[in-house]
C-alpha cells in the first residue's frame, strides 16, 4: 500500500563530519530519525478519524473528474469551489492542464470516476468570508463508484480536497491510485495562523500568495498580517497616502495598493484564510511619524527637542482624529472581524523625556507609572476601533498593564520562557479571556538541526488550569519576523517548519510520535516542492521531483 | 559620489519585538549596524589598493564596449573573455541585451566609451584551467577616454571585469556612472573555495551552475565538489556504472552524468574556478558498498556477519584493483592538479568486530591500534593516487595518525574548536605542509542574527607560528554541509554568509572594518539579488529590486 513513499524518503543516519558531536551540541534533545512509510502516507496534518484499507482504485486525467453533488447547497455558481476542483484536479495530476477538456471516458472496474463534492448545510458561505466560529469539518468516503467529501460550508470542503489530494499517489507505473478510505475530521483548533511582517523587508505580492497557497496545503486559517513597523510603512492608505509616501521603502515599489490588498484578501478566502492585518501602536510607529506629522511624541535632550521621536502621542486630540479616520478606513479595507493592535514593547524614555508630557502624567494623576499613561491611550484606541464593529486583538503587554478590555478580545501571548509563557496563558484564560499562543513558534529564530520537533512538541493548553480555561485558548500562530527574511529566503525558511505548528494546531492532542510525524511530514514537504514551493528539507534525503528554482 | 548606495540600503535600528534579550540571546558579540554609504561605495571583496575620485563619467548601451586591448596577448579568439565581456556588459546595463548589437555613437565629453582589456603576458592562458600557482592580479584604470584593465593573465582579467561592474552605479536619473578610479589588486590568499555537497541531497545542475556564477562575482576561485558520500553515490563512472546505478538515491534523475560534468567544469574554468573533486574514503563509503560488492568490510555480530557494512576493506587485493582504476578515470575527469581524497571520521567499530581484519592486524604486528590499520590504508591509496600524477588534499585526521604524506600535500583543518584549530594549524605548518582552513566558514551551521561577523573576523593566520609557517597557508574553504540544504534553500543560505569569507581571503589582512564591511555588503548582496541570485539579507532593509523569484 502506498508504495510511492518508499521511494519519497530514504534516510541514511549515519556518522558524518558535520553530524559529529561538535555539530550538534545544541539540539541534543532531538531524536534523529529514520524515515520510513507511515501507515497515514503523507497525510498532514493528520486528520481526527482515519480508516484506510488495502483495495486501491485508479484515478485517469482522462475520466477522473471532481463534480458538485447533486445534493450539494453549492452549484457551479460557486466559484470559490470550481476553482478549487481545478486547482486540486492540477495537483492530483501534476499540472496535467490539458487533459482537463477531454472527454469523459467510462472508468474501468478499479478506477475511480468522481469526487462528488457535497455542501451539506442550506448556507453554503460560497460568497462569505471565512471567520473564527466557521464550521471548517469534513467527511470524505473513497470508495466505487465514486468518492463523497461531504461538508456543512464550503471551508470544510476546501480542507476536504487537500486530504483528497493527499490521499493519491502514484504506483510503479506512474499510475495515480488512491486507497479505499473513510475520513472524518476538523480542526482541534479554530484559529491557527501565520504571521508575516512586510515591514522589515518588503514582502512582494507574489510571495505572499505563493504562502497563502502553501498555508492552504497545511490547513492554516488566518494570515497575520503585520503589515507596517518602525522600519517602513508599505500600506497606501486612501485616507492618508502620505504614510507610505513618506514611510515606505520606496512609495511606488515598494508600498501595496488598495488594488494590491484586495487581490490578497479575495486569494486567501478562496482558501478558506482569513486576513487579519495588524496596526501596531503606539511603539513601532517610527515609519508613521515620516508622514504624519505631529503623530509622534518629540523627544527632549535636557530642555530642548533632540529631533528623535518616541512613540504616538498620547496628550493630543489629534492622535486621537487621526486613529478614528485610520481605523474607519481599515475596518472597510480588511473584511474580516478582527483588527490586530498590537500595543507591545512600549519604550518611555522618550515620553519621560517630554515635559508636555510630564505635566500630562501631573494633570492626569499618573504620577511615574508611565504604563498608566499607556492603558491611557490604549483605552481611547479601542474604544475608537470598537466604534466600527471591529473585534481586536493585542499583544499581551495590554493585558499585563491591566488595560480595560471587551470579553470578546484576544489575547496574544508571545513572551518569556515556556515556564513564563504557561503562567501567562494561565493568567489570562482565568481572567476569562480567549487566547492565542506564539511564544514557542517565532520561526524567524533559527538553529541548527530539526527544530521543527520543538515547535511539534509544544501544546497550547498545556498550561495549569481548568477545562473552562482550556476552552478560551482559541489556537496559536507561527510567526515569522521580518529582521532576517525577504523574497529570498522566508518560504524555505517557513516551510515545512510551520507545517509542524499546523498539525499542532489541527490534529487532536494526542498525535504526537515524533518518529511517525517525520515519515508524514518528510512526505509532505516533497508533495510542496512538487508543487513548486521551495519547502526545505528535514535531513538527508530526496523528493521524485527536486525544486525546479535555484 | 556615489549616490545610489543611499538608496540601497537604508536601516532602522529600533526596538523591536524579535529583538529583545529573549530573542538575540545567542549574538550577544556580534555589532549592531546602521548601513550608510561605505567610501568604497559596495566594492566586495575589497581590493589591495583603491584610488577613487569625484569625477564621474556616463556609461551608454548604444556606445559603451569592453574590447580587447591591441597590445593584448588574447584576442578575439579567447572565447574565456569574450563570454565574459558578454557576461558583465549584461550585469553593467542590467541585462539591456538588445543593445549590445547598436551601432557605436561618438561619446560626448564626460562618457566612459570603452574598457579595455589587456592581457600582457606572452601566455594569456586563455584556454588553460586555472591553479592554484595562478596569476590573478590585475590593474584597473578608470579614465577618459577609456578605461584599462591590465592583467597577466586572463585570471586576473575576470576579477578586474567584476571589480569594474561593481564600480559602476546608477544616478537619480537612471544613467550608469563610474567615477575615476585606480585600482591594483591580487588575492591574499590562492586557495578560495567553496565546499558543496551533494550526496546528502542531489543538487540539481542549475544550482550548481548558479553558485559557480555567484562565486565568481565573490572572486572565489575553487569548487570544492564532495560529490559522494554515505548517502548517495550521484557520480556516474564510466568505468564503474553501477556505483551510481545502485548507489545513487535515482539511477537516473539523481546522477551527474560525464556530460553533466565537464559542462560544471567548464562554466567553471570560464569564471577562473577550479573544479577540485573529493572522493572520501575509507569512511563515508555507505552509497559505493551498493555498486560494488566486498568493497566495504563486513561487520559481524559475534561470530557472524551482521549484514552492515563498515568502511572501505583494507585487506584485500581487490580494493587496491578497484581504487587503481577508480582513480585513473578521476583523474582524467577532473583537469584540476588536485584530488580531495577525504580520510576524516573513520570509525573502527566495525574493522575490530572482523575476525579476518583481526587476523590481519596481528600478521602486520599492528595490536589493537586500528589506526595503524586506517594508515595502512591510506599509504596505499596516496601511492596509486600519486602515479596518476595528480596532487591531492586530505582531511587533518590523515595527518594527524601521521600517514607518511608528499611534500605538496594540502591538509584541510576542520576540527575543533578556536583554540584547537589554531594549533592544528600550526602543528601542520611546523610540520612543513600546505594547509587550508574551514573549521570557522562551516556555513551549514546557522545560528539567529547576523552569524556572517563571526566569519569575517576569523583569520586563517591567526596561530602561533614564524613567517614561512604562515606562508604554508594557502587558503580557506566555506563548507556547506548538506544534511539540511537542497535546490529549495542552498543558494540563500550560502550567500551573502559565503562573501564574508571571500573577502576575508582576498583582501588585505588589515580590512577587518565590520562597519565599512557591512556597508559594502548590504549593497554587494543587493547586487547578488539583481542578478537573479537569491542573497538573504543581513537585516532590515531593501533592495531597489527585490527578488523575483519566491
Amino acid at each position: 500500500m502506498l508504495t510511492c513513499l518508499k521511494f519519497v524518503v530514504l534516510l541514511l543516519l549515519l556518522s558524518s563530519r558535520s553530524c559529529d558531536g561538535l555539530q550538534f551540541n545544541d539540539i541534543d534533545e532531538e531524536v534523529e530519525l529514520v524515515a520510513q512509510s507511515s501507515r497515514y502516507g503523507s497525510l498532514w496534518p493528520l486528520p481526527q478519524k482515519v480508516q484506510l484499507s488495502d483495495v486501491s482504485f485508479k484515478l485517469t486525467t482522462s475520466s477522473f473528474r471532481i463534480v458538485d453533488a447533486k445534493e450539494s447547497s453549492a452549484g457551479p455558481s460557486c466559484s470559490l469551489l470550481q476553482n478549487a476542483y481545478r486547482r486540486y484536479y492540477d495537483y492530483i495530476f501534476e499540472n496535467a492542464k490539458k487533459s482537463w477538456q477531454a472527454k469523459g471516458k467510462r472508468t474501468g472496474p478499479s478506477e475511480l470516476g468522481e469526487l462528488q463534492v457535497w455542501i451539506t448545510s442550506a448556507d453554503s458561505e460560497c460568497d462569505g468570508y471565512p471567520s473564527v466560529t466557521s464550521d471548517e469539518s469534513y467527511e470524505l468516503t473513497v470508495n466505487q463508484p465514486f468518492a463523497v467529501l461531504k461538508a456543512p460550508k464550503v471551508w470544510g470542503a476546501l480542507h476536504g480536497l487537500e486530504t483528497f489530494s493527499q490521499l493519491v499517489y502514484k504506483d510503479e507505473f506512474g499510475t495515480k491510485n488512491i486507497n479505499q478510505t473513510t475520513i472524518s475530521d476538523f480542526p482541534r483548533f479554530a484559529h491557527r495562523g501565520i504571521l508575516l511582517d512586510s515591514s522589515r523587508h518588503f514582502l512582494p505580492i507574489k510571495v505572499i500568495l505563493a504562502n497563502l497557497e502553501t498555508m492552504a496545503m497545511n490547513k492554516f486559517n488566518v494570515f497575520h498580517w503585520h503589515i507596517v513597523d518602525d522600519q517602513s510603512f508599505p500600506y497606501l492608505s486612501r485616507t492618508f497616502p502620505q504614510l507610505s509616501q513618506k514611510g515606505a521603502y520606496h512609495p511606488y515599489t515598494h508600498v501595496y495598493t488598495p488594488a494590491d490588498v484586495k487581490m490578497v484578501i479575495e486569494f486567501a478566502r478562496l482558501r478558506g484564510i482569513r486576513v487579519v492585518p495588524e496596526y501596531d501602536t503606539p511603539g513601532h510607529t517610527q515609519s508613521w511619524g515620516k508622514g504624519q506629522a505631529d503623530l509622534l511624541t518629540p523627544c527632549y535632550a535636557g530642555s530642548k527637542p533632540s529631533g528623535a521621536f518616541g512613540p504616538v502621542n498620547p496628550i493630543l486630540n489629534t492622535t486621537y482624529d487621526f486613529m478614528t479616520q485610520f481605523f474607519k478606513e481599515i475596518s472597510t479595507v480588511f473584511p474580516d472581524a478582527y483588527i490586530h493592535l498590537g500595543g507591545d514593547e512600549v519604550d518611555f524614555t522618550c515620553w519621560k523625556s517630554n515635559p508636555d508630557i510630564q505635566k500630562f502624567m501631573e494633570q492626569q494623576g499618573f504620577g511615574q507609572d508611565y504604563s498608566k499613561l499607556e492603558s491611557f491611550y490604549i483605552q481611547k484606541l479601542l474604544n475608537i476601533v470598537s466604534t466600527t464593529n471591529k473585534g481586536y486583538m493585542i499583544w499581551q503587554e495590554v493585558f499585563d498593564n491591566g488595560v480595560k478590555l471587551k470579553p470578546d478580545t484576544v489575547i496574544h501571548v508571545w513572551k518569556g520562557n515556556a515556564q513564563q509563557y504557561k503562567n501567562e496563558m494561565a493568567n489570562v484564560t482565568s481572567s476569562g479571556y480567549q487566547t492565542l499562543l506564539s511564544t514557542p513558534w517565532y520561526l524567524n529564530r533559527i538553529s541548527y538541526g530539526q527544530d521543527w520537533q520543538g515547535f511539534y512538541k509544544a501544546d497550547p493548553q498545556d498550561f495549569k488550569g481548568t477545562e473552562e480555561q482550556k476552552k478560551l485558548v482559541i489556537g496559536g500562530e507561527a510567526c515569522l519576523w521580518g529582521e532576517y527574511v525577504d523574497a529570498t529566503n522566508l518560504t524555505p525558511r517557513l516551510w515545512p517548519r510551520a507545517s509542524a505548528v499546523a498539525e499542532r494546531l489541527w490534529s487532536a492532542k494526542d498525535v504526537t510520535d515524533i518518529s511517525d510525524a517525520f515519515n508524514r511530514l518528510s512526505a509532505h514537504r516533497c508533495r510542496m516542492v512538487e508543487r513548486d514551493i521551495p519547502a526545505e528539507p528535514l535531513f538527508s534525503s530526496y523528493c521524485p521531483h527536486e525544486y525546479k528554482g535555484v
